[in-house]
């Protein structure tokens, strides 16, 4: 009976039971309606945290690519225009798609790679190659997170493709496995690199929003079209099996790194709800002739998630309904506001960029509408990031999704080679990959707030602000 | 010790205690997260509900306004261009206002109206009359309810200023009312007869964007000139005073109308989050030299709804922060996508709008983009709202906000006059104002789902489908 009577206490304590309220006028504060808490591991004796990780300085980035599909094969091609850098390495299930990457090589005058494929473990053989320094994976969701483990353990960094990891298990044991291996675990998130977020990313560092405390992001993008091309549909059998936002770093990425995720906030609290499914069935029974007795994945998800320091982010997420592609990037700032979908704006408190020659007509300044074009051209001009001002045109040229791919191969080599920490840290892939596990566990739960972990273990507020790192110019082995 | 094991053996059954879950690949189903319920009063015995409620026609709708500050003048005038109507009675506590008031029939040529002034009880008098068919009322927040139901009880149909109702006990009180009366109790919710969100109901109606899955709506206008103008500060001393979406009608209704909210469909689950408050007390301290101890309204609020079909609402509020006034008024269906701001497109699956004269160019049409303006142009003169055609021009010429509250007053008066039921019911006016006080129990919980009430008490599913009540045109009393 003495058990019954603790856990009947602590459910007193925890939780009231079905709460009923009366209409009194306005809310009593109460506090008791917890949120659901999933396990933190415990770090492992002598592990340390990963925050501002250097590895030593790499001449020469020796790179092995694991999946040559569908984007796999654009990376090596990217690659070939980033100096410094060695392709020894291609895998893929298929042989032929290995043949397709080595003429990549060829064309740009380079040595063929040694070619991995024809088994499932092929590519743990790419990993034991010691003359290689990263792995880039480039596969199926359900592969991401072995592979990264595997290279890691294998004396490797890895670069995995989003989601780097589908559920809190995957997600800690990157975690750990960077933790107690020193490798860089990045996940190749492209989206934090575009222009338009690179320059209000630089204009938000230096205060032109004031503080910023709102964020907003999606993957709205209707794949109705791109389905068949996922091998054995393996992408669409992920959301017939899950709820939830199950691929929301494009969105969720751009907006943490507005909020200083882990450099000064972290996320607490995170509450998800979606829609039934009626386009997912509907396209299988058009499809294939068959309606699905389950499809889980809503036709639309959102997730709303605040912050310690009291910010919120709104993450969307949409794959399967007809309207034009959105990564909703916007901010809402004390003193300002961007907006990027469906037309890109900004707008500020005068006082924010009044002034000089930068801004023309700095006199019809208002808050309440967005600046001109001509204002908005001064404006990006002026507050150009400077790892735009360095690669955006050659990454125009080179291109990859209007250059951020590029800008993301090239910062990655860059930090590696000059001995920097990179862009993106494994907290970073734990945090923006965590929508997916906790969005699915409030929806299953009608949509109950969920406790994000820290995934720092205590280090969220250490660092002050994020930064990309740069290499004293004098001396970066990229010029 | 009976009653112990009881309330235990609920407690297990209702909530787990701090749920902790470990990280297993795919959640279980877990349904043990109920949300916060409040109490449904009982419906009294013999009262019956207030679903299509018709009164008998009015030859001349004869109505008293109460509140003659900021938006009252304006209704007044408004009124002198509705046929069928005399101006019976004006009330404010200033005595200038009502002879202010008295100017704009003057200038209409219309007779003055029986003065009430000087009190704060004189508006009762006003109701007490027994040649006024409606009572308008346009005072601040905290009266609403209170007139409603007074002007109820003395036999008057109600027509009140958003929002009608601040709390649950408001709600239910009008409601009660409204239904032991048989008078009708109407929010004056102008955003739903914008010329935008009319023609797209039209065509949501028509099936154009298929099943509308998912809405979107929300108030987001920085207040910060207009904070003064409120009498005493009553509406910054409200925002003062309490968490989440404080004034959500503008948004949710629009929203509420394209799911036929209680016509069919009725809100279930509810769930907010708010920032943390900045620009609030930053204002104040500003413009008082004082900063407040306390400001509870976050800058920015968001509240998630689903409803029993399925469906997801998404509401923000915003009144703090310097951004392009937005309402958010959006919706994605399976085959189709509307957004009004910041600038207005359609989209859809092609064959939804292909063929005939009507469309232009619809070879070109796709889902991924945004229909061309000339698209637009046709389909919106195809798919005009009947209300718009009749009433548009002219609204557009009385004015009010653009027109749209000229077809608000002109409908209400017009469904009274033809004894039809009104566009907004009291069911509307709940739905829509709960989100005042769902949303501040959600987030003074940390963001708990909390259940919303049927406010219909178990009549949500019988009419089927939201329609404007239409007289036949032969004996239309406007013509």
């Amino acid at each position: 009976m003495k058990k019954e009577i603790i856990l009947f206490l602590s459910a007193l304590l925890a939780y009231p039971t079905v709460s009923v309220l009366g209409n009194e006028p306005s809310t009593p504060a109460r506090n008791t309606y917890a949120p659901i808490v999933t396990e933190t591991p415990a770090r492992a004796a002598g592990q340390t945290d990963m925050l501002e990780f250097a590895a030593a300085p790499l001449d020469t980035v020796r790179v092995g690519f694991i999946g040559l599909g569908m984007r796999g094969p654009d990376a090596v091609e990217r690659f070939t225009h980033i100096p410094g850098t060695k392709i020894v390495a291609l895998c893929d299930l298929e042989p032929s798609r290995v043949d397709s990457a080595q003429m990549i090589l060829r064309r740009a005058g380079l040595p063929d790679a040694a070619a991995y494929s024809g088994s499932p473990e092929a590519w743990k053989q790419l990993c034991d190659r010691p003359d290689i320094d990263l792995v880039y994976v480039v596969t199926d969701w359900r592969t991401h997170a072995p592979m990264g483990v595997y290279a890691m353990e294998h004396g490797k960094h890895v670069a995995i493709e989003v989601p780097a990891a589908m559920n809190l298990d995957e997600i800690w044991q990157l975690i750990d496995t960077s933790e107690r291996t020193r490798r860089h675990c990045m996940q190749l998130e492209n989206c934090v690199y575009d222009f338009f977020e690179m320059n209000t990313l630089n204009m938000a560092q230096q205060g032109l929003f004031g503080e910023v405390l709102h964020v907003e992001g999606s993957y709205i993008h209707d794949l109705k079209e791109f389905w068949p091309y996922y091998h054995n549909d393996w992408r669409m059998k992920y959301n017939i099996g899950h709820r939830g936002d199950v691929y929301p770093t494009h969105g969720v990425g751009p907006a943490c790194q507005l909020l200083d995720m882990h450099r000064g906030d972290r996320m607490t609290t995170l509450v998800s709800m979606d829609t039934k499914a009626v386009n997912g069935p509907d396209y299988l029974e058009a499809t294939t002739g068959e309606r699905p007795d389950t499809f889980l994945n809503g036709d639309h998800t959102m997730t709303m998630i605040r912050t310690a320091n009291g910010k919120t982010l709104h993450i969307q997420h949409d794959v399967l309904t007809p309207r034009p592609y959105s990564r909703m990037y916007q901010l809402t700032g004390t003193k300002g506001f961007a907006n990027k979908y469906p037309v890109q704006g900004y707008s500020f408190e005068p006082e924010q960029i009044a002034g000089g020659d930068n801004v023309p007509d700095h006199e019809n300044l208002s808050a309440h509408k967005f600046v001109s074009a001509s204002q908005k051209k001064a404006l990006e001009k002026k507050y150009t990031h400077p790892i735009i001002r360095e690669v955006g045109d050659r990454a125009r040229k080179v291109g990859g999704h209007g250059g951020m791919d590029y800008i993301m191969d090239y910062r990655l080599v860059y930090c590696l080679r000059n001995g920097l920490p990179l862009d993106m840290d494994v907290y970073d892939l734990a945090e923006w990959c965590s929508l997916i596990p906790l969005s699915e566990i409030s929806i299953k739960n009608g949509s109950a707030p969920v406790e994000v972990p820290d995934f720092t273990r205590g280090a969220w507020n250490r660092v002050k602000g994020y930064r990309h790192a740069m290499a004293d110019p004098a001396r970066d082995v990229m010029k």
